[in-house]
């Protein structure tokens, strides 16, 4: 397939790297010459403007996805909307509130085009091993797009369609809802490790026991695992953890739905109290974990702007 | 080695079974007869009384695996201490207070031999995948153990040792602990997908998605995927759930440290209410999951005893 992708951070350039030695003829976009200079030495072409894009396709259906801030895409959506033909499908594969799909999804389709939400998860390892791909949206552009998500998505049932504008980041957005609450649950215990009443347990070969055969194995104890094991003081870790979006907006849904999330809202409270200042090896511990699969800065620095994605 | 297996339950039988196949020669006990018959069909051999398991072992060195509910320890530690000799190595596998371990152990050495304790996480699926084995106790002990470890253990790190009288079972509880806060992360997730705003979310494609490549992947994310797959509405499950005491006395011991566990107590007050009748999507799926790894019944009937270990 022809695909371009328009967004060459983090996550766009893995995926516009996987996409090119997949096989398809990828087109890559960014503001950042950087990142353009980094994706040629991929071998992956890229285009000036928006304008270019679309010729390279010449008569081909244009197939675009946006790796973009979540703040972004209402902007980049209307520049969109001015150029693309009928039948175009426009891909938002970042981690927007699912609450605006629909009146996205709603535009585009007044243009004839399509709109689709793909949740995506994989953080730094996406070209590695591949993603995991939650896609909403309409059933017919789902299909068009299978290739792409073929080639992107981990081996075995990496990928899953849910019928639906905004359902891809809405599974998405309860993903990363448990992730934190898995995330506290693990910082907690080794937190306990290191503060209980054993002084010598080595936390690192806790975590290595736990890997193995045990309930709680996961990636993210193995993550937390490492974290340990390179640095068991945690030094140089301030400790104050951000948040994204995701669990903020889970909460909100659930509050309308009056359903009660109580070890997700605790989870999401530890982050906001530890940017006020309440840090202990526990919130080090999830700064630590976020390093490892999103590669998200260590420390949380006032006035710049946190990474939005890869989570 | 020779080693006698006290408590042929879910898990005494399948840590008998895998060290008879893996070479060791075993003497099973139990007081119910089902169970030795059980145990006989695997082959292996059991006595009737503890004076006849002594004297199968001859001069060699005894060693006793107690695989028996938490409450029944110091019971049968009192009847050991009366016939072992000395050099004998008494190991409590299950589930057991850590707080309780230092006078037990302090009691075994008074008659010249040891004490070991192991916590043992691997639930109904130990026998096919092997054990996670946090083990205490002294050194000396622990190597004599070592090669039973060995055979018990899942392939790679799966055993540590981590010095101290209770720092196995320390090690154990805080695992548990850590699986009441992800078992919760992930219920309170998938009941969003089944009571949010989409109505044709399919579970099992969402938890199946999850599984590969996204962060949260894990086994009890696998458990909880097959759990919505087999039975997407959890027909027949009434949402009650069992605490098994290592979360409550990790929450003791954080209260005594005056560390905060917001998560897992979060976790932990959710099964007291389930147990109140605060029952929901999400309780029923903890017992999906305590069912999965540990056998556990999908339903606490009242005046029946609860399975105390297992997870």
């Amino acid at each position: 397939m022809k695909i371009a992708v328009v967004g060459l951070g983090r996550m766009g350039m893995q995926i516009a790297r996987k996409l090119s030695e997949g096989g398809h003829e990828v087109i890559g976009y960014d503001l950042n010459e950087a990142f353009v200079q980094e994706a040629a030495g991929y071998g992956i072409k890229s285009a000036r403007s928006r304008e270019e894009i679309i010729a390279t396709f010449g008569g081909e259906r244009i197939v675009i996805w946006l790796m973009i801030p979540a703040d972004y895409v209402d902007g980049e959506l209307d520049k969109w909307l001015e150029l693309l033909p009928e039948g175009s499908i426009l891909v938002d594969g970042g981690n927007s509130d699912y609450r605006l799909a629909e009146g996205r999804a709603n535009r585009v389709a007044e243009t004839g085009s399509a709109w689709i939400d793909v949740g995506t998860s994989g953080g730094v390892w996406l070209y590695e091993n591949g993603a995991s791909l939650m896609v909403g949206g309409g059933e017919a552009a789902f299909r068009a797009i299978e290739p792409v998500l073929q080639t992107l998505a981990a081996p075995g049932g990496a990928y899953q369609h849910f019928e639906g504008a905004g359902a891809g980041h809405y599974v998405k957005m309860i993903h990363n809802a448990i992730e934190y609450g898995m995330m506290e649950s693990l910082a907690e215990g080794y937190r306990m490790l290191k503060e209980g009443p054993y002084k010598n347990i080595n936390l690192a070969d806790a975590g290595e026991v736990w890997q193995h055969a045990s309930v709680i194995r996961s990636w993210l104890n193995e993550l937390t695992r490492d974290v340990v094991r390179e640095n068991p003081e945690l030094e140089g870790i301030d400790g104050k953890v951000a948040e994204n979006g995701e669990c903020r907006w889970t909460l909100e849904t659930a509050e309308e739905l009056e359903i009660e999330l109580p070890a997700i809202k605790a989870s999401f409270d530890v982050r906001l109290a530890s940017l006020e200042g309440k840090t202990n090896f526990a919130t080090k511990l999830l700064a630590g974990m976020r390093n490892k699969f999103g590669g998200h800065p260590l420390n949380v620095t006032p006035g710049t702007d946190i990474a939005k994605s890869g989570e």
